[in-house]
């Protein structure tokens, strides 16, 4: 029985950078189940027809097809109650919160910072898309929009708390990594995958927790092609 | 059996402000336990001794005496399993996340903002340690530290993800409030008691939380005593 994750790809279809498609490919691997990824350019709509849906990442699992990361998560610890991502109860109702740090907080600090990465790494086919639709969410072009400085800065003060999480354990989720460490670690890989920009010091407690993520589930982050692994797309 | 709990007072002995203390009396009301309470100043050090310890909240339950509000939190939850605060398993992991968040991003700050309101509200005798203490943490003077322009900004940067997560649900912790909430509203109690400052605009979806956080536990918040409340207090 096929199980098969669609995933945004870049400039090459081994670069797998989409944010919402790292949590899943982590909450598979906490789950311990294999899958085969099938790369998506962001003007493959019609690829997704299948699922009614226009954006990865997309599980297809026997008969089930599931989209949005959260609702795949969902789906996961409903379906493999074993090794829970986002619990039940409190801690389910927690994990909502680091949805949206992730996704308010780190994602648009980090955007500032790599905008200009990003675009580079993404495919030629699409970045007549992808400049249309982020300049329209911005009000601004992506070279206004561009700014490590600020986009740095932001970041140092959104990862406060987080640093103090750290002090404690070595992951948000505990002693082992699940859902909250997964849904925030996506966005370090997207930043990762894409650019060369340090965002975190390496004095840094989160940086520590970085280097951990990239480790767990035989080094998945760690051994993902980087944009400056493939021969002159970093410029 | 007596349950006593050490609180912060103000320059009225009704006027209890410490954002560690309204946790723990949001935590207790949560398990339905009745408790008393004492009003402490902060130069009252000889007052705790028993506890071996020099700041509230102490809790004394019977035969325990429990200090800082994070430990306190944990023994309600293993002494009284009813009604979990913390919880368990990942929901605790996470707990420890809001913790970081109101310590490290919300307090500093609201404490920027309402940091002369503060000193206003301590009682006259406590007013030499307070400046003290502060202004050797924060290396300059307090009217130096002061600037709510800063500390607003600040704090409507750090609500961020907090707006995300009540998108869903009433509270953080789901449809009733737990630790997650208590621990961070323990802070808004802190700035409403001691100050008028408007934190939060009416139009942000943390307002609503912050109404329906006074509301529970019949009012506990809402009816607290403030410092505006106290004629020729407030300044």
């Amino acid at each position: 029985m096929a199980r098969v994750l669609y995933e945004l790809c870049g400039i090459d279809e081994g670069l797998r950078f989409s944010p919402y498609c790292w949590r899943v490919r982590y909450a598979l691997a906490h789950k311990g189940l294999a899958v085969e990824t099938r790369p998506w350019h962001f003007t493959d709509k019609a690829a997704l027809a299948f699922a009614n849906h226009d954006k990865v990442p997309v599980l297809v699992d026997g008969d089930a097809v599931v989209v949005e990361s959260y609702e795949i998560l969902r789906y996961l610890d409903r379906t493999y109650p074993e090794a829970p991502l986002l619990g039940d109860g409190l801690a389910e109702a927690r994990a909502r919160f680091f949805k949206a740090y992730a996704e308010r907080a780190l994602a648009p600090a980090m955007l500032r910072t790599i905008i200009m990465d990003l675009l580079n790494a993404i495919h030629p086919k699409d970045r007549d898309y992808f400049r249309e639709s982020r300049e329209k969410r911005f009000g601004r072009t992506l070279e206004e929009f561009h700014s490590p400085a600020k986009g740095l800065a932001q970041l140092d003060a959104a990862l406060e708390p987080l640093r103090g999480c750290l002090k404690e354990a070595d992951f948000i989720d505990g002693a082992a990594p699940a859902a909250a460490d997964y849904l925030l670690f996506g966005n370090f890989m997207w930043a990762r995958c894409v650019s060369s920009a340090d965002l975190v010091s390496n004095a840094d407690p989160v940086y520590a927790w970085l280097e951990r993520m990239l480790d767990c589930h035989d080094g998945l982050g760690r051994s993902a092609l980087r944009v400056t692994d493939i021969e002159g797309a970093y410029r």
